[in-house]
């Protein structure tokens, strides 16, 4: 069912300041920023070099305000490792799989997630404490059904 | 530097139960177990399905006592992901060019890490609160120099 790791999201306080630093230490690049008011984060994803057939990531995100899911991990945990977003083929069968074997989705349909790729989170508590997220990875070129 | 993400560790109180979670419900396989006294865990390495050249794993730790850096974690902030290894292509260089950054090594020179590996820490408090290995992947065939 999971095809790669396609991202860690790492929760920072200053998304400017984590992205020049994974930049110059580890000579990664930013492939995108956006802001999603939706999570309530500003995020860069910079890809990890020489990753293949499906890229992998590393998501930086600074909360838009303390009062966000980000917000208060940072709050309750510090800086740090977030959340595994693994990717899959089929979002929506993952979920229903996933979902038929108990396991509690924040998501029960998929949202919109980064670069155009569809989400959806599996809930920590019914995951070892891993806050899970599935991707699929936005697919459909123009003019493709 | 970096060429994929080696690999999410996750703490873990039971390595069987765990084990047994994530090959029911993400249909992943164990392609490893060791018990690693150095660093105080039994760990198994579960393969990403599909992933690419250099592989990319679940690695999940149970910790062999409550007094190793695993169990503290997990009686700090319960089970969860607790680093991410990305894979280099010559941890010894990398951690020269790292180390000359100014970031604090906790392995100064490699250590033995899972499936015959070398890894090697860099100090959370200096990568944004996320423990951080490297990992340099056993290579050396039978008979190569």
């Amino acid at each position: 069912m999971l095809k790669r790791i396609d991202h860690v999201g790492i929760a920072c306080r200053d998304l400017d300041a984590a992205v020049a630093f994974y930049e110059a230490t580890f000579g990664l690049t930013v492939v995108s920023r956006e802001t999603n008011e939706e999570q309530g984060v500003m995020e860069a994803m910079l890809m990890v070099a020489d990753a293949p057939a499906g890229m992998s990531y590393v998501q930086l995100l600074e909360p838009l305000t303390a009062d966000t899911p980000v917000g208060r991990f940072i709050e309750r945990r510090g800086e740090g490792i977030h959340h595994v977003g693994y990717g899959v083929a089929d979002i929506e069968a993952a979920l229903a799989a996933i979902g038929a074997s108990g396991i509690r989705l924040i998501d029960a349909r998929p949202r919109h997630g980064s670069m155009g790729a569809s989400i959806a989170f599996l809930h920590p508590a019914d995951v070892g404490g891993v806050l899970t997220e599935l991707v699929e990875s936005g697919r459909h070129a123009a003019g493709s059904p």
